[in-house]
Order: structure tokens, then sequence, then C-alpha cells
């Protein structure tokens, strides 16, 4: 059977260039980059040439570059490690009510250390709006965190507003690019920003490979304590092929973005174009224009999104109800709930979120096999009975 | 050049079976194990068949592994995971002085939140004394962590009594079983153990890829929050690869270990009974007998590790001065200064340890060239000048 893969959000393909960089690292040379025999010290100059990579997609220094083993791990480290290393700024945190679960549940913790938090509301399109970021900022606020870009619903948020405005009350500011990064443009050189998360597995690298930015300068205390690793700031033995296939995935990205993006925009809009042409009671989810161009997200009216990602598996398309992390909690989307979509509406999301390589042929693929998924799905719906028959009367 | 690789403490190479069972995962089978469709269901098939074979490798329960990406993060896990979960018992933590330093910074990052903590003295054999594990817990004792076996000078300690001491005295047991796991048997079964962390780069797995054995019903706060994975206990998404790997060494290690461990201790014996024969003035560091197969070291006074190491490898010789999580430090190690060594010899020591495929002839090529080393370099030490200066006396 035909396979479309449509679920770059849960997880991308390694770069087959990306896997062939790492393969050495993977063979003969395993030494460990803290040895100071030539085993070790061939290793370490893959891993600094990896950093210089990664930092170059940002236009990061490498210095500023932090290597971790994912987004996740990423998150935990800046939210928690700049929050402990500037508490004498204040225990209060600002952070907006669709990031990742990595991010609120990083704060949580912290609360239980005396710090607290506000949230920042988003409107419908999923957006943070500056002047609410402002206004929730107080004098005891140490670190603000607003995502680059959210992976359930695709919006773009005003991060270089945000950012300037930490500046000018001067707190930290975090922003999570995990959605974003490798995927739009990024210059923390124009960007204020202190600190950002990326990680491998959304532009083809390999899974379990991420990175923290962290600004030369910000104060943070280490999340991962152990060894000389990193600065001192993250021990662990490192994940050499894993950063050397980052590394090589970020020099890809950075050399193909455009190209990828302009593909994927083409194939995203000819999705949300036609869909709702072709589906009764479908809302897309995210702003319209300020999205990721891989990113096509809706909500499909008296459906749930499990059912329907089943549903087109069978026909060999694999798609997300919402985030790979929250996949099985089956509860419904704090994203979308946040973005005021009412509680039956948020269980009926699907992400359509393409890779390299999807085609035109995939997209109609899915126009074609989609609809009659919807019927089957919908005479089994009893909400979707009360509103034909309302809608009859 | 001939090159003799003796630095399994550092780094062991990836089974090349185990890079087999990787490279699909590497290549089509991208998937992430979260997603419920069927290009992520597949993969987490994988995922849980590489627990099992991890839960097999210390006959654990499946359902009591959870995957990190270091020994480091196991160890971070475990004490910050368990002392903030239980610290209902107490905030008092009692280590070994000769633990790893994420052991030893993770409480003292726990002390900086109020926990205290005492640590247990070990003899000139790197041996903790069970009784003196007793000896510490107080009533507000909320967990122990002695490891299993040390890197640095190969002693096995007696974690089985310190273990039913634990169980007695009604308190958590953690043990770091890094160097330990994979090269000598373990069995949580028979051990009173409620946490031990393994990785899989010193079994021949992949860097970046470890493991947490939680016992069954012990709680714990996970330490990277985030999604669902893992339980819940650990978010971000997984190393597929890494996982997958970690599962094929682990089920190698199994197989393979007591044949193994046969080869190396022959090699071990012979650089342990052989060396001061061929060198004045050198010193075994750890236990004679109760010592990691793989495991010899010596202190070798009057010269610097850094320099034997340095000039070893020029001869196509790779060796470890401590750990690899310290080696730039050039710090006299933790661990021979609490074993009761002095400064100036403990700034000697050299790690020789054995990986698969190491033979006799590489044992008898270090036994030639080290002693025209040791030469060379005491001619330039002013120390060694004056030791013969007085014996000449």
């Amino acid at each position: 059977m035909k396979r479309v893969y449509l679920d770059h959000i849960a997880a991308t393909p390694l770069h087959p260039e990306a896997l062939e960089a790492m393969l050495p690292f993977l063979r003969d040379r395993f030494g460990n980059p803290q040895s100071l025999h030539s085993d070790g010290q061939g290793v370490l100059e893959a891993v600094e040439e990896a950093r210089q990579k990664v930092a170059g997609l940002i236009h990061a220094a490498e210095s500023e570059i932090y290597f971790t083993s994912s987004g996740s791990e990423s998150n935990n480290f800046a939210i928690k490690g700049l929050a402990l290393a500037n508490r004498s700024r204040g225990g209060h945190l600002v952070l907006s009510a669709v990031e990742h679960l990595s991010v609120l549940n990083s704060a949580k913790s912290l609360e239980k250390l005396g710090f607290t938090s506000t949230l920042v509301p988003v409107d419908r399109t999923g957006m943070v709006q500056p002047e609410d970021v402002d206004k929730a900022i107080a004098k005891e606020t140490t670190l603000v965190s607003v995502m680059m870009a959210n992976s359930e619903v695709g919006t773009i948020e005003p991060i270089d507003e945000i950012a300037k405005i930490c500046k000018t009350r001067n707190v930290l500011f975090h922003t999570d690019a995990v959605a974003a990064a490798g995927n739009i443009p990024i210059d923390v050189r124009a960007l204020a920003v202190d600190a950002l998360s990326l990680a491998g597995d959304q532009f083809y690298g390999p899974k379990g490979s991420a990175a923290l930015y962290l600004k030369k300068g910000v104060r943070i205390i280490p999340f991962i304590e152990g060894g000389i690793q990193e600065g001192g700031r993250r021990g662990g033995t490192e994940n050499v092929a894993g950063i050397v296939g980052l590394g090589k995935a970020a020099e890809i990205a950075q050399a193909k973005m455009a190209e990828r993006s302009e593909k994927a925009k083409v194939l995203r809009d000819l999705l949300i174009d036609r869909l709702p042409g072709k589906v009764d009671r479908v809302v897309l989810t995210g702003h319209r224009d300020r999205r990721l161009p891989h990113h096509a997200s809706f909500c499909i009216e008296f459906i749930e999104g499990e059912a329907m990602l089943l549903s087109l598996d069978m026909k060999g398309i694999a798609v997300s109800s919402g985030s790979a992390c929250t996949s099985k909690a089956l509860k419904a989307s704090h994203v979308l709930l946040a973005m005021g979509l009412d509680h039956a509406l948020a269980q009926g999301s699907l992400v359509f979120s393409l890779i390299d390589g999807n085609t035109a042929e995939d997209i109609g693929y899915l126009l074609d096999v989609f609809p009659p998924i919807i019927d089957r799905l919908r005479t089994m719906s009893p909400l979707y009975t009360k509103y034909l028959e309302e809608k009859g009367k």
C-alpha cells in the first residue's frame, strides 16, 4: 500500500548525509571525547565541528551551544537552570499558556520550591500578544518563556517583540524553538533571546540529539550534573554520533531551508485551501499565514482525532492528532483549550505536517481518501446525528 | 603504527551487531514511538523489546527500566528524584566518598534545598565498609547511594551487604552500576536495591543510551519533565536507535559475560603481576581480587599520569589517567585521595582497562614500551632525582 508520511511534528526521517556522517562514530571512532589520547581527541574535534554547525544554524557563537538529549531536556535545563541561577532577581516566571509540557511542568516543579508563575493567554489563532507579556512581567519576574512556534497549531509567535520587551524590562527570555529551528530562519544576534531550545528530530537530524543555546554571560545552574563535559554545564558522556548527526542536519537545514520551505508551503496551502471544500464542518487551527511552512492543522467537528488518525493510518497515511508527547493521554489539548476552542471541538484535532519528499500527489491522495473516512465516522457519531436533525428543522 | 586500546572505562566500541540492530531505526523506521499510527507503533515495539533485554541483563521486570541519555542522567534522576519524592522520611543522604561526580554533585544541589549528607569513607583498597554505612544511617536518612564498582580503581563494593543493611534500616538504596553492569553479573531480585544506574557505553552499546532501574512501587519525581514517555517519568522523544542498540548490547553482554570476563581477567592479571617487575615504585590501586575483570590501575611514583598517558599515546596505546569525566581538570582524583593516597602519588594514576579483542601481545607490547617511557619521564622529575639522592645516602 502507498504510504504517505505527514507527521513531521512527531519525527522527521534522518537525512542520509547525516547518517553517513554518524557512521564512523558508530564504528571505529568510538573514543570518549574527554579522553586525552588521540582516540579521544579526534572525536572531540568532530563534536566541536558539530557545535560550530549548530551554532551556524541560529547565528550563535560556538561556545553558546550546549548539547542535550532532547528538546524536553533543553527546556528543563533552561527553565530550571535559569530560574534557580537567577533567583535573586525574584521568583516569578511568565509563560504562555500554549508552551510544551516540558516547560509548563518545569515551572510547576519550581512552584514547589517557592516560585510563582503567570500564564499569558493566546488569541483564537494561538498567538501571544506581546502587550500581555509586558503586563504579566512584575518587579520580581526572573524569566519569561514563550515558544517560537507551536507544533500543534503551527502558529509562529511574535518572539522578536516579546524579546525586546524582556530586554527593556530587564528579565531573562527563553524561547522553545524546537518546532521552529531548522525550519524557519533564526538569528539569535538579531533576537534578544537569552536561551533557545532546539532538537534535531525536527529537522532531519537524529532522535536523542538536541541543544540549548545560552547567550554568553547568562548564568545557569547545570541540570544534568556530573563531569567536565560541555564546559561543566552538562554532565554525561557525549552522544557523539548523535551530535555529529545533529551538526550535519543543521548544516543541511541552513543550506536547504528556503527551498524546503517554499515546497512545503505550496503543499500546505493546497491542503488548507482544499480541505474545507471536501469536508463539512472543518476549522483551521492556528494562524492562517504566520504558521510553520510545513504545518496544516484542523479541528473536524463531531469526530475524535484518534479515530480519524487510525482510519487514515489504514489507508497508509500517517498524521498526528496533536503532540506526540501527549498522544496517548487522550485529553483535549491544553493548546486548543487555551485558544478558546470548546472541549468537543478540540477532541477532533488533526495535524498534517509535511516532510521533504511529500508531493502534490500525496495531498491529492489524502484529499481523496479523507472525506469518505469522515462520512463513515460521522454516521457513528450521535452528536453529528443530533446536529443534522437540528439543521433539518 | 600498532594501536592498542586499553580504555574500556572511557568508552567501549559499539558491538557490530548492536549497530546492525540500530541501522533500520536510522533509516526507514524513523517514526516517533509515541505516535499512534503504524509508523510509530512498530517503533514502539522495538523500544519495548529493548526494554525487555535491558531488564534481562539485571533480572528486572520490563516495567522497572527507564531509558535515559547517560549514566550521569540516571544518577541525577535517582538521587534527586528519590530524595525529593521521599523527603517526608527525612532529608538526609548517605553516600560513599568515592561516588561519581554525578552522584556527589546531585547531593550537593540537594543540600541547597535543605538536605544534608554524610560521606562514608573507604579503606586503602577503595572498599566501603558496610558497618560504616550502618553507622551513618540516621533516623532522618532517606537514601543511601554506594556504587557497585569504581571505574578509577576497579574495586567492587560489598553492595549486597549494604543493600541488606538499608533494607533492615528501612532506607532507600541506589547503586551506580555504570562501571559494573554488563561486565559482572547483577541480579536485582537477589540484591535489595531500589534503584540502579547503568550505561550502554560500558558494555559495547552506543553512547547516549543508558537506563535507570527503579524497583516497582518506589516513588520518584521525574527529572526530565515533559510528556508521557517512559510512563510519564522521563519526558523527551526517545533516542530509538540508541535504545535498540542498548538492548542488543545488553543481550550480547548477558550471553558473553562469562567468556569476556575470563579472557579479560587473564590479561588483567598478567598486567598486575608483571608491571611491578618492569617499573620501579609502582602501586596497584584498588582491591587485588575484588575488582572489575577488565581493570588494572596503578599509581606510578614521581610522574604525572597525563605525561605517561600522552607518551603511551605516541606509542599507539590508549589509556586513562582516571575518569574521563574529570580528565582535563588535572586535579588529583577524589577517589584516590579518599583511599588515603597522598596528593603526589595520586597524580601518577594510570588505568588500563581491557576491551574485547585485546590480546596477550597487546599487554606484551605495553610492558615493552612502558618502562623506557617511565625512565625518560623520571629523568625530568626533580622529585625522582631527590628520591635517588636520598636512597643513595
